[in-house]
């Protein structure tokens, strides 16, 4: 167990670090909590939730919208949600999207607190502030920089975690070691996935490791006027495909990571495209799908990273090294 | 004319004090503009939308909600609208609120300016960065606190103003001199409306110093931890009619202040009621309304400024000196 403060221009974030959910729950036991969830979370862990005040929604990316916001925001009114209410996501990326966004504009902004049950979220979505919803095929396309006032991770809670979302957790995990730590990618090389799933030390230590490498970033730039653009490695073309192909995050963002490795071998002589794919495929994910490359494209002209007739692409140098190009949308149209 | 700058915790705000709009393009030409405004003042002013990507809504309270933000979204997705351009609202408080609003979750934040049409909008509703929506009877239940890059006050705007919106805005100049300024009060005692109609020094001179009286209140107190909530004088049971009555928002708070001073009274002997309802009266606000007792209750059941049992409600110990008290549910039931 570690409890750390991890302070942005903007606020201080409290880490519990390997701490359980009931612990977390003791040390507000003076607030009055709210609980937001989806229904796989809700199912796979009832005595969280038992008799605490909980709005459920449904799981899946495709709800990540404006209606399920005003399915919360009606539930917050009728449970006579005022400012001194804490709400706390349970869940993945999703829900602490949703949950951090609705904190935000309820109000006009109440505490919330995440406590990530995917690996994806612990490493990533959870992480830095970032909330929002879609807007159609557009990933969010509404939303704020907000930070949390905690994040609780409580390992034991992947326990009953699907093989499917481990997996898709690897992919921003695998991207971290591309865009700034070589020896983490090496340390993936060598092991296989279910070395972190049988290891509980392996495990939290690449857990603490990926949440500081993403902690130091923002930090560093909580509203993306450079390095944490580097973050987005791989979800250029990742978000242009994932809401058409219904395909998983981190299989999009592992094409989108693939796409981006070619391009930098082009533009700079990058050479571990190999290396990336091969690793990528040791964790069982998606190098490459059938997407339609006009849709995508479309997409991409929508994209928050868009400066006119160009898009800020993030590309490699080397592994463990990334930086920013602007693309035209003629040279991506012709990598893709 | 006068160009300053007002620094709140957060951001700068350019003031372009009795400028043109014109003016205020031709300083932003290299920014690509989307402007948002209202049906009435769309209509009222062609010339100034002539040519520009313009966004219109329709007018009035009821239309400040989810519905016209999907509406804008919708359009700003049609045009383009990248995180460089500049959104311009051109309106009074339902305009600039929903402008303030949508540019602070579009893309997790674009830059906004403003440009009031109204005395309301000018003296009270565009300044301070409070933005949002309500959600059925609930005013601004739903919005963020964000300052704008730029306010442009552009008088001559006025000069199409409806006789009825000089009265609404009027209820916020004379609620500053109640909080604010006992000299103002005498002034405005000394004044009819129509001296400020036909004066362009008397009006310049009083909105600047409305305008200012705010911008200092927001500047010691930007996220409303204590001075700012004297600006609700009068808004708490104000907020709890409004939309119940479909009184404008002026006549609301003129029946809330009412309310507050006599509560006023009650609790701390304030001597200034009967010299309030006069100077409401001489501006031709409504001094009481007809409402409904239980949904008002509820209403204010729901009140952001409520803590537990109790709300917190702005009193005067006597006019110019406003203080905060917590006063419970049932005490305010006697008091309407």
């Amino acid at each position: 167990m570690q409890k750390f403060d991890c302070t942005f221009s903007s606020a201080t974030v409290e880490y519990f670090f390997d701490y359980s959910v009931e612990y977390l729950f003791a040390q507000y036991s003076e607030r009055k909590i709210i609980l937001l969830t989806d229904a796989n979370v809700f199912a796979a862990h009832p005595s969280i939730f038992l008799n605490r005040p909980t709005i459920v929604i449904e799981a899946g990316e495709q709800h990540k919208n404006q209606a399920t916001v005003d399915k919360i925001i009606e539930e917050l009114l009728r449970l006579e949600t005022d400012r001194n209410t804490l709400l706390v996501g349970i869940g993945g990326g999703v829900v602490t999207d949703i949950a951090g966004y609705v904190a935000g504009i309820y109000m006009r902004g109440i505490d919330v607190g995440f406590v990530p049950t995917t690996i994806l979220a612990m490493v990533d979505a959870s992480i830095g502030g970032k909330n929002g919803i879609d807007v159609g095929v557009y990933k969010n396309m509404i939303g704020l920089i907000r930070q949390p006032k905690f994040l609780c991770y409580d390992l034991a809670l992947l326990q009953t975690l699907p093989n499917a979302e481990w997996i898709n957790g690897f992919a921003e995990i695998i991207k971290h070691a591309c865009i700034k730590s070589e020896p983490m990618f090496r340390h993936l090389v060598a092991q296989q996935l279910s070395d972190f799933q049988n290891n509980h030390q392996l495990l939290s230590d690449l857990i603490l490791q990926n949440a500081q490498i993403k902690n130091v970033v923002v930090q560093n730039d909580e509203f993306e006027k450079g390095d944490r653009k580097l973050l987005n490695f791989g979800h250029t073309l990742g978000h242009a495909i994932e809401n058409e192909l219904q395909l998983p995050h981190g299989h999009a963002i592992s094409v989108g990571m693939m796409v981006a490795s070619r391009l930098s071998a082009k533009q700079n002589g990058f050479a571990g495209v190999a290396d990336i794919e091969k690793v990528l495929k040791q964790y069982g994910l998606t190098v490459a799908a059938n997407y339609d490359k006009i849709k995508a494209m479309e997409v991409l002209r929508m994209d928050k990273k868009r400066i006119g007739d160009k898009i800020n692409f993030i590309l490699l140098s080397y592994i463990g090294e990334a930086y920013i190009e602007p693309i035209s949308f003629e040279h991506i149209e012709q990598a893709i």
